[in-house]
């Protein structure tokens, strides 16, 4: 390798209908439990890898501005992770760009670590398949697994590296549900995800999660199967109180909502009240992903447009897997 | 029994520490486990009771107005029993009166079943000890036990009505802890506590916070005994978040925090940062009770009068028991 070898990935984000929070073994990102999520059509993250025998070092860039530090270390790891499979020892360069805010609840580091994974895969040489991507994309995020498969998701608990990876349970085309994400906050959390895990499994209630996730899954995944929002949006909600629930219990204790957040909430019960068939999750931060079906998916946004709470909102639908694009090339949903 | 006998009673509401959430026994209110509590001097009610002859049925009122359905059941239910043991039929008119909003996270329940259940009895020529009034005012509002004694209380769990009473476990004058309670909202809840504590058994992580409970009862009473703010702070909020947690994940779930709620946890934080030694804890309403030692309250009163989402604060010290009082008389602290 004496030029520069250089590829460009788009993954995009996912949200978490059953939600992955805590690590069996912490270094690995072997998850507690399986997850259930979709592809996110409005969040995904361009990322293009040169590796350059120039470089004496890795370098980063997110949306034009150069990292270093943990951001960088952490990307060096995974970049490490390629380079051992294909016998490399070359720098890279690392150019990446968001489509959304980062750390405000929509997972960036999934889509980041897809799309890196895939691009430095690619410069390198290498061509893994969608199960050895997303178990690589695994150990640089763990929610980066599902965003590697495309559509509806699921992410397998194990014991091993090579048997925790997802894979498509549904094509995006399977259920036109939208996931508006209202950002009430571009705030970045005080607490990354990281620590989160760690903190979740020190919260009195986390066996107890762990002990009914089955059961939260199952429901779930059968309700997501039938397309039956009635069951799936309830469920869907618990699942995600749950989650709160256990992050502010856990050791420290992290309280990622603020108050327009809980404002949102009541709000949310307010338009089902109003007959507007609309159910909330959250990931890890203070937005709130409000779901619907399609067709009422202009109402809501009409409703969003008159919350001053509201700073802006992304309008999702279920997206495809990770993929290589050209360099330079528009960012496409 | 052929004229009113009449005797009036006041008692404070008392705030938590350790909560009482979930019934063993519903009927008779015999909690899951222990729980310590501090009455609270600018919270109380004033309840006068006349058993008259010329009555057909109780008669309620509360803050000069009429009350009749649901309330008036519960009072006179709680009536029948002091009747039973006074072996009368005579029915009752009650009048009661409180320094505070109802319904909003204050346990208005406490003082009034408190008050209630000392003057009932006092009119019926009842004189029971410390202990049966407890048991019995119990019975009306589980947390009305604690509002019999002085002080800081403990209310031991049992599985026979007899033995679950509420104890001073320190007087009044033990400790010049405050509790500033930050009123937010005066709305009344949606869901009751009696509703409340049946939907909390039906959390995935109840089972979890009982077997919990006994170390989080020891660890706070003993730092309470200590006077040591820095335990018992830290472990009054853990406290409180767990039993939103198993409220939120309760079934129906229940989210008593408002906007503003939110905003104060954050707050109290914040001031913690800025060197300001202030604790949170929360019942099941909106409104934040803010613990501090006497030192710092001017300072934290200052705080909040800074702050628009406080719509009126309470300042409490501990508070002695419940006391017979004369008609009419001021209802001094």
């Amino acid at each position: 390798m004496n030029r520069p070898a250089e590829a460009s990935a788009l993954a995009h984000s996912n949200i978490a209908f059953v939600k992955y929070w805590g690590n069996l073994v912490g270094d690995l990102r072997l998850p507690y439990n399986d997850s259930l999520s979709m592809n996110l059509s409005a969040a995904h993250t361009t990322t293009t890898v040169s590796f350059d025998p120039a470089l004496a070092s890795d370098h980063l860039s997110i949306d034009g501005n150069a990292h270093i530090g943990p951001a960088l270390a952490r990307v060096s790891r995974q970049l490490d992770l390629v380079r051992e499979r294909a016998g490399i020892q070359t720098r890279a360069s690392v150019a990446s760009a968001n489509s959304f805010p980062m750390g405000t609840g929509i997972a960036s580091s999934a889509s980041a670590f897809a799309a890196l994974t895939l691009a430095a895969c690619a410069a390198a040489g290498l061509s893994p398949s969608e199960r050895e991507l997303s178990c690589l994309a695994r150990r640089g995020s763990g929610s980066a697994a599902r965003s590697i498969p495309g559509g509806f998701v699921t992410w397998r608990a194990a014991a091993e590296d090579a048997e925790s990876y997802a894979e498509t349970v549904a094509p995006a085309e399977h259920w036109d549900l939208r996931d508006i994400v209202a950002i009430v906050s571009r705030q970045h959390k005080q607490l990354g995800s990281t620590g989160g895990h760690d903190a979740a499994t020190r919260s009195p209630f986390f066996a107890a999660r762990i002990a009914h996730s089955p059961d939260d899954y199952q429901a779930i995944h059968q309700a997501l199967m039938d397309r039956d929002m009635a069951r799936f949006g309830p469920a869907v909600e618990r699942e995600a109180i749950a989650l709160h629930a256990i992050a502010m219990t856990g050791d420290p204790p992290a309280l990622y909502w603020s108050p327009e957040t809980l404002a949102l909430l009541h709000q949310v019960r307010a338009w089902r009240d109003a007959g507007l068939p609309v159910w909330f999750t959250l990931d890890a931060g203070p937005n709130v992903h409000l779901l619907c079906e399609a067709r009422h998916a202009d109402q809501l946004e009409t409703e969003l447009r008159r919350l001053d709470m509201v700073e802006t909102y992304l309008h999702n639908r279920a997206a495809g897997p990770a993929r290589l694009i050209q360099p330079d090339a528009p960012a496409a949903s």
